[in-house]
């Protein structure tokens, strides 16, 4: 029987890889090795030039999933950072570097907690991770290619955790059931140049575009659910480009970005934002275009049993009732949310992506007692 | 006495020299050499390397005088034109050449005027001529230069007629006797940058941006007057510049460009634009910014004995009578304006700017009989 993994351990090696996407810098192959070490089956899911891993250990049911990633956004200013990015130092009782936080301790955490759970020779159940090159990236390659492979294999989840930081002050304070979609879409208006002296040989677009602009700032898209903040439109960019103080310009162009809340999805929100552009579009006798680009759409996996006994594990391990939320960006989960119900629980998020990233040693080891918390209770009561 | 100078084979002469802004070659020197010959006291009063002339006949008042230029815009896509655009061909009747109609025809028709008027050896008044290589364009270096060198000369004007084209269809259908004013406003809003997941972090610049930008070109700024069009404003661009779909920018610029007529003035639209971007910002909880740039303010030579002597002389030697119009963009009459009544009269203006510019070579030759016969006018009633 192998050693026990330290998590420390395992971040720290992970750390020591380059891993920015796509650069894989021999992470997954860390994490791969300690998987087979402990009897995992461990399969490369590659796809897209991006290294992706599936790793299970028993053959029966039911199957609990985690899912994370061990590629990093890149370090910024390098020279910035106190300790090396890829150093991973352990210094004033923290681990410094990227991806200290966002995410490779929570993969170290929740392949130790995995592994220790495996070397117990449990009767039943089977744990299954799904660790990607690809998340701080496009993500097509990454996530995705896994549960493709999955599908194609006859591999299935009946529940899936999230290793993603999601506590706020303290490690155990929230977990996320759920997130908000995004929906990002190019707004144009086009009309006809001319010159600012004869405006009426021309037909400015602009006007047309500050109108449609303001109509979508100021009205809510809902009042917000039970588990949901309000859904947000906020216009990103706006550019025409025109250096000519007396020319009209032929075309205005405009970003917006929706975070939407599951009374909606990216088709009803294009659909609206299309009918909203062309009615403006009338008014002013010029001509709309939008097209959008759906990153994710919102999911909920509704308060019940699954989400009741990870709360509990996650109590048991840090002394504190989570808040259930759905608040933040977007992350894997939204590909997941389509197998099987889904839950994140992680470390706290602070200086994530940022220069100086570093996480409390004790945490990690504290995440890895939450998720082997998390293992113990779901297969006790399924 | 010299030979009468023929308007066409000046405009020619002119044509040849690429006095592409702010290039002269050789331009003023052109119409320099031909003032000199009919007894013109010469001189330069170049600025900023700009080449400009003053040239005067006559000692005793009252001055009439005459504004121009010889600078060009640029040929566009030389390889478009039939005729090449310095070469000054005459085919099927017209004279062609980058500067045909805006101006170096209007100049040489009035250079032909003065010294035909000038040979008659004239008992009264004096013709002063103003002629500019810079107003397509700062024109800070060109007409400005002229006056400023008079001014310092105890040279002085009674009246002045500058020769842009104002022509619609005809000859002499259209005489401008007064432009509206052009300022060009640089608006700008802050707030406070921050990732579209959590708005409430920051504060988007943008909404408020197109509230302001929706407003002001909603509004009227007029119904126009007896002499002037309404007022217009139109939104020439707007720029972020925010390539990431997923951060709200913290500032967020836009151009306006208003063509007033003389019911504002530059300074009233500056305090109206500022006033207006800053109860918008207040609205949003955000910072506005104005600047403006005032081109040139509105003015009126209000109809009256002069206008009317100018109408009555474009009459006789066109048989038509011209409208009085105050249309258009702008031109160097917005500096003469402050010294003198000032009426614009000159050829049809189409065609000025564009690929293969051309102008009838019959309507040269009358342009100049328009000047004679507003000359002889001037003096014989003044």
């Amino acid at each position: 029987m192998p050693e026990p993994i330290d998590p420390v351990a395992l971040t720290s090696a992970l750390i020591r890889c380059a891993s920015v996407t796509p650069a894989d810098d021999g992470a997954i192959d860390v994490v791969a090795a300690a998987l087979s070490a402990a009897g995992f089956r461990t399969t490369r899911c590659d796809r897209g030039g991006i290294a992706n891993l599936y790793a299970r250990f028993g053959a029966l049911g039911p199957v609990l999933g985690f899912n994370g990633h061990t590629d990093v956004v890149p370090v910024g200013d390098a020279a910035a950072w106190t300790h090396p990015p890829f150093g991973a130092t352990v210094a004033g009782g923290e681990l410094w570097g990227r991806g200290a936080v966002d995410m490779k301790s929570g993969v170290a955490a929740f392949v130790a907690a995995a592994c220790a759970w495996a070397a117990g020779d449990p009767a039943r159940g089977s744990l299954a991770l799904l660790i990607t090159g690809d998340e701080e990236g496009d993500s097509v390659d990454g996530t995705p290619a896994i549960l493709d492979w999955m599908q194609a294999n006859g591999e299935r989840l009946d529940a899936c955790i999230v290793g993603e930081p999601t506590s706020v002050e303290t490690l155990g304070d929230m977990i996320k059931i759920g997130r908000r979609g995004s929906v990002t879409a190019q707004l144009a208006m086009r009309g006809v140049q001319g010159h600012t002296a004869y405006p009426h040989r021309a037909r400015n677009p602009l006007p047309a575009l500050a109108r449609l602009l303001d109509r979508l700032a100021s009205r809510p898209l809902d009042e917000g659910t039970a588990h949901f903040d309000p859904s947000t439109l906020a216009i990103t960019t706006v550019d025409v480009g025109n250096p000519a103080s007396n020319v009209i310009p032929a075309e205005g162009r405009a970003t917006v970005n929706i975070r939407f809340n599951d009374m909606h999805d990216g088709a009803g929100l294009t659909a609206m934002l299309r009918a909203e552009a062309e009615a403006v579009a009338a008014e002013f006798g010029v001509t709309a275009s939008v097209s959008t680009r759906i990153s994710g759409e919102a999911f909920l996996t509704p308060p019940g049993p699954f989400t009741d006994r990870v709360a509990a594990a996650v109590a048991r391990a840090t002394n504190q009732t989570p808040k259930l939320s759905t608040t933040g960006g977007t992350s894997d989960a939204r590909y997941v949310k389509d197998h099987c119900p889904v839950v994140e629980v992680g470390l706290v998020g602070r200086g994530m992506h940022a220069v100086d990233e570093r996480v409390p040693v004790q945490d990690v080891r504290r995440l890895a007692e939450v998720y082997r918390a998390v293992i113990e209770d779901f297969f006790a009561s399924s």
